[in-house]
């Protein structure tokens, strides 16, 4: 694993209690008032009986699909994240890296598959979305939310690559930001067309306040 | 047809004189720069015999795929830009409005659409897109170049709706600009799906010095 790759897992594993917290306790402005409501709505609306959360973290997701009727399977690299999860119930959940859910660890197919705010990394994100298909039924769907490209970017030229991370609008409590890989609206699209999933839906949930895109929603059909 | 959409044909009528002079002197900057090489660069690539070029204007474009090979029929609702179009050849011209194209007045099918800076109104480009499939050849290709909508939008909210037009950056001959039709990217995508098209490309070229996407180009199969 590229060691870029592997500062983001350490990053994670180092603030998970403090993500905990700011998850439960609704820390977060752009998710409470804007994103877990646009990627739940979206989901719904394909009425999936099964679901797979890559990158679950905590489980908040897993559980709101669940009080849905929703079978959801949540994995996430992280043993503290999946840890919370447990406890609190919702989906099945293990303890699985990117690495190994591209090596097929997963022998179930689902009728949805999501990463919310999940896929970070370069090549571990390429080689997944490659996987999404197998771990997909025929006509089953693929669910990314994502920081939306144009507003993501920053003063920095418009172009696929590694940015530093940052904690900023965080509590002190969190450390050791990791960097993270940015991609192009074309990129994106891209990796669906490469994955052979065919691009249902582009969505962009907006600020309430700013009326700008705070999410960038993609929806793949196999 | 509502009347703003008159207005844009009105407008157009008015220009065409200063626009045919703007276009030949290549006075505008985003275009010599970045867009034309990036629409001629795309088309290219795809190889198509043959060619619809919808708002044609003065017949730039048609020359230059004509100097390619591609046979190139380009279609304008101003007489006055079709005019110039047919005096410097490069491919057949006709005056017909996007109204009578969505009404069947072609009866060709084509290998390659294309709409360059050309969709500018409501209700009829979103008549003219479901036309769409009706000129291509099954696997042919639609072709649409605009305004990057994270870039066009300025500080507006982040949504459909009419927006004022304006001629800044263009000589003082230019008067009466038109309102245009302003789509998000969503909206852009869910006019390909709504048409039956499949996306195939999202590209955004970038301006060589701000680093920042100029324009949306969007490639859709039939």
């Amino acid at each position: 694993m590229h060691s870029t790759e592997q500062q983001i897992i350490h990053s994670w594993n180092k603030n998970a209690g403090p993500w905990i917290r700011a998850v439960q306790e609704e820390q977060i402005e752009s998710r409470k008032l804007v994103t877990n409501q646009a990627i739940i709505a979206t989901i719904l609306r394909y009425r999936p009986p099964t679901a797979l959360d890559l990158g679950c973290g905590e489980g908040w997701l897993a559980r709101q699909l669940a009080t849905h009727g929703i079978r959801v399977m949540g994995v996430d690299a992280v043993p503290a994240l999946i840890e919370n999860a447990n406890r609190l119930g919702g989906g099945e959940f293990a303890v699985y890296a990117y690495e190994q859910i591209v090596n097929g660890v997963l022998n179930n197919q689902f009728a949805a598959v999501v990463c919310n705010f999940s896929l970070l990394g370069k090549e571990s994100v390429d080689h997944l979305i490659r996987q999404i298909p197998a771990l997909l039924h025929d006509g089953g769907h693929l669910f990314i939310q994502t920081l939306h490209p144009l507003m993501a970017g920053g003063d920095a030229p418009y172009q696929d690559g590694w940015r530093s991370g940052s904690w900023a609008g965080f509590s002190a409590e969190f450390s050791d930001p990791a960097p993270w890989y940015f991609r192009t609206m074309g990129t994106w699209i891209k990796l669906f067309r490469d994955s052979k999933l065919t691009l249902t839906e582009l969505l962009e949930p907006l600020h309430p306040n700013t009326g700008k895109p705070v999410s960038l929603l993609l929806v793949g059909t196999k």
